[in-house]
């Protein structure tokens, strides 16, 4: 900790309880916004984010940076564009020196904690270069994505990250008795069939058997139950919570009774549409020719995935039951701010996709909510807003929150103070989200170099733009098309649109987004002062240096 | 030194002295491209550089990647376009963890110091956020931009540099007996005018005057010496030396007899028109109104200090004539590139204009003269090329020259290698250069937002094309319009050309730049393993599975 963060951590301590001040940011990981109760879904119900939303501001048109894990993730943790913090895929490692959420939080004083998942890879290299040793406590921290790693736990057993809590759940459920090599894989990715054969979790087929592993020890429960440590041990001092979930994402296996609760008769229409399967743009034929997503186009696949899918969402929902209760009990409500969101969705055989790639809503628009216990919310309550917002909006209000400074010449989003204050401000007018499919395998079928292997949508809050490298773009109106069914980006009679969309893109493609060690008041002070201290130019003699202002530093023509 | 370079530069000392191979890579500051004799000047003498030119390959369209110092050098330093690196103006910290050539050359065990100016300002913020202390081997490294520094000098004494040898030329003015308080500003930047009176260097009317430092011991003579030193010091091992001079930048003042060498007679006609100065453009309107460019479109200020500019020319042509001689003696030109380039031009009053602002050739074109002792260039001995190249370029060329990995993820230049041998090769097809305007003055004259101050140039070979953010573009056709004289920016019968130069800008906007921790061979690894291990997606059955070559992680379905 640097001295001036003890000092501002001392300053808050000092104030007392009364203005002590929290944020709960919970994150769920795949999960689709139009799957809660309070998005207005009928199939499923999620009473407790229901409850949660109707204390705070429900966001209609919250859209991630990008449809993937890794770089939607960073996005949220740096407040930054994909393309400006550089991560654009699972795997490819944040690079060292770019400032994040807890950078940020730590110069204000406020302790900036990880429950869970970030999906992050550290830049060894850079920390190398660096000189920055993984195990010292900057080296934690840069390791770590910026958080204070209370727990670290990407869900699956396989992923390369520092690891320092990493072995936590397989700890965990070795002291509740369970056995084997890998319990994360054998007891949570495993379930028991009729016969009390093993089945994998890998396998969808078997996702309708329960998981090995009881509810109370799912991942779900004791990330919930390590949520709860973290805030009672911290009581009182300002903190920021990151409990990150990794349910619903696959494997799509469920504990009992989730794994039973809905069947294929509770879901809703799969949305997809037979010009779509016919689609003559190659990207849509890549990726709808892909593995995954032929499994989910077939509805024997989505009719056994879904409803397990929909019991994980609901286990969710009961044990944010559980949090928000103990929130309430010991007193927490009424000084910790609580957000709800998600990294993005998951198409789940709609536009004959599985996973989550490309830009349809089910993926890239998330749920989002935001409680927050200050008087000043009082009025937007229960109330939600089309307000278009982005993922990377959340760290500039935790930060706004907290008291830091903006600082937008790091922070690319924009705090939703005044939106959860209900005032009438100016917003953003379109927002961005990037895919980088240059590890997709759909790509080379393509015939795209892996330079070229970018997307981006530009979105309005009407209009769908999707600029595809190499091929034509991708156009929707969500107005009269509020589906996603209808690409009319080969439509010449929507030509105009797509250029206003593409001049949109091209826009913002040229903002700074680099340029993050000078700030505003930097550059303005920098301009009062024309040049530096002893700097003289164009000046013919002194006569004219004088009638500026300015002397000669020198004793020579006085 | 991380352990794997000291294994690398041992490998190469073991190769001894056939293979060692070195790069001097001489910059100058502020230096026109058409004030040199090799490059067609006339009213100048370069016998030295012509030399040189006479021995390498002399590049006719070098272009940088921006007109000023600061983010010039940074574009130099790390091969990377200023938008990538961000350091878009003098005093703007390169941000910490942004890789440098001298990163890249360690790696390979090669020694790459500075003896000279950089113009980098440290990203302390970044540092203190790493924990990096300035102290330390790294934080130095870092501080001075990636550089070894041997000697650290930027010009005038009022750069706010790390400095671990900023006092250098004060030092060692003063073992040379000249006295005072700031010997920098008393001796070089002071001349003596006729009746024994000082003359501040800051006054243009002051240029003719002789320096009171005896040219001996001018800061270009100075700096000469010290690069000697370097190479003496460090023979037989791999280096790179970048020897960067401060001249012929301002405050024009030279040694005698460089003070009175030229004269106004001796001066190439003023390049500009009637019709620019009645321009319409906002942008051209407030750079002319500068005062500094009132200044110089003074016949009398200009016929003050061009002449002592070219002096300053010929002064920095007699030291390289010396160091030359001292490396033909040494025998190093046998195993030394050299490379001759400048930061960026000076307007001297051609378009109304003083300092180096905005993007005529006479201010973004530099000359660029490239020497390899390696028998691979001798076709290409004498000549000259067209290729569109940059000062991006230099980074990836010295990296391979020392045969180390291209790198293409974080390098945006490419190898000038295959032009040096002469090869037929596929080039880059248009050059960019870029100029933030935020702390200018004229900014807020114009009224424009510091976020907005923003120009970019595309140049093709033939059409230079400016994009304004705000404002209507420039457009120069330099096949019949070679001066630059009639901006084409706001002729209907010249929009296609501007479009279509629009959309090279919008291409190039869009690639990848902040992308670099993962290398294209470690994206096209990614692509054939499709998954983490361990990870299976979409699978239904075991069936399924099996098709693919793969089996479950787990001894469930087995």
């Amino acid at each position: 900790m640097q001295p001036n963060d003890t000092q501002a951590a001392e300053e808050c301590e000092s104030e007392g309880r009364a203005t002590s001040m929290n944020v709960l940011w919970i994150m769920a990981d795949q999960l689709r916004w139009d799957y809660l109760g309070c998005y207005g879904a009928r199939h499923i119900e999620t009473p407790n984010l229901d409850w949660l939303a109707g204390r705070g501001v429900r966001f209609n048109r919250a859209y991630v940076q990008s449809p993937i894990c890794g770089p939607s993730r960073m996005s949220y943790y740096t407040g930054r564009y994909v393309r400006s913090h550089g991560s654009t895929w699972n795997g490819f490692p944040l690079r060292v020196g770019e400032p994040t959420l807890g950078d940020h939080l730590r110069e204000v004083g406020v302790k900036c904690a990880l429950v869970g998942k970030t999906h992050m890879t550290p830049d060894r290299e850079g920390m190398k270069r660096l000189g920055i040793e993984p195990e010292s406590a900057i080296g934690a921290l840069v390791a770590e994505c910026g958080f204070d790693a209370f727990v670290r736990d990407d869900g699956t057993n396989h992923s390369d990250y520092p690891g320092r809590h990493a072995e936590d759940y397989e700890l965990y459920l070795r002291e509740q008795g369970m056995e084997g090599e890998n319990l994360w894989e054998e007891w949570a990715n495993t379930a028991e069939g009729p016969n009390g054969e093993l089945r994998s979790g890998w396998l969808l087929q078997n996702a309708p058997y329960a998981a090995r592993v009881p509810k109370e020890h799912s991942e779900t429960a004791w990330l919930t139950t390590r949520g709860i440590e973290f805030i009672e041990a911290h009581g009182d001092r300002r903190w920021l919570c990151h409990l990150s979930y990794i349910k619903p994402h696959w494997p799509y296996l469920a504990p009992s009774p989730y794994n039973g609760m809905y069947s294929a008769s509770d879901l809703p229409p799969v949305n997809r549409s037979e010009a779509e399967r016919l689609s003559d743009h190659p990207l849509m034929r890549a990726w709808m020719g892909m593995r995954v997503s032929k499994s989910f186009s077939r509805d024997e696949v989505r009719s056994l995935v879904a409803p397990v899918y929909m019991g994980l969402i609901r286990e969710l929902d009961d044990q944010l039951g559980r949090l928000f209760a103990f929130l309430e009990d010991s007193g927490r409500l009424e000084d910790t701010m609580i957000v709800f969101c998600s990294d993005h969705g998951d198409n789940m055989g709609d536009h004959w996709m599985g996973e989550k790639d490309l830009f349809f809503d089910c993926s890239v628009r998330v749920p989002l909510i935001v409680y927050t216990p200050r008087a000043e919310a009082d009025s937007t309550r229960g109330s939600s807003t089309d307000a278009l917002v982005e993922g990377i909006d959340l760290a500039p209000t935790f930060i706004e929150y907290f008291g830091g400074p903006s600082k937008p010449h790091i922070l690319e989003g924009r705090s939703l103070a005044p939106l959860l204050r209900g005032q009438e401000t100016e917003w953003r007018t379109f927002c961005v989200s990037e895919y980088d499919y240059s590890t997709r395998d759909a790509r080379r079928e393509i015939g795209i170099d892996q330079t070229d292997a970018r997307l981006a949508m530009i979105f309005d809050g009407r209009w769908k733009y999707i600029h595809v490298e190499k091929m034509r773009p991708m156009l929707f109106d969500l107005e009269s098309d509020p589906r996603e069914l209808n690409d009319l980006g080969a439509n010449p009679d929507f030509r105009e649109q797509a250029d206003r969309l593409k001049a949109l893109h091209f826009d913002w493609s040229r903002r700074h987004h680099s340029r993050i060690t000078r700030s505003a008041e930097d550059i303005e002070k920098m301009t009062d002062d024309r040049e530096p201290p002893g700097i003289l130019i164009g000046y013919r003699d002194r006569g004219e240096l004088e009638a500026d202002g300015l002397a000669l530093p020198s004793h020579a023509d006085k």
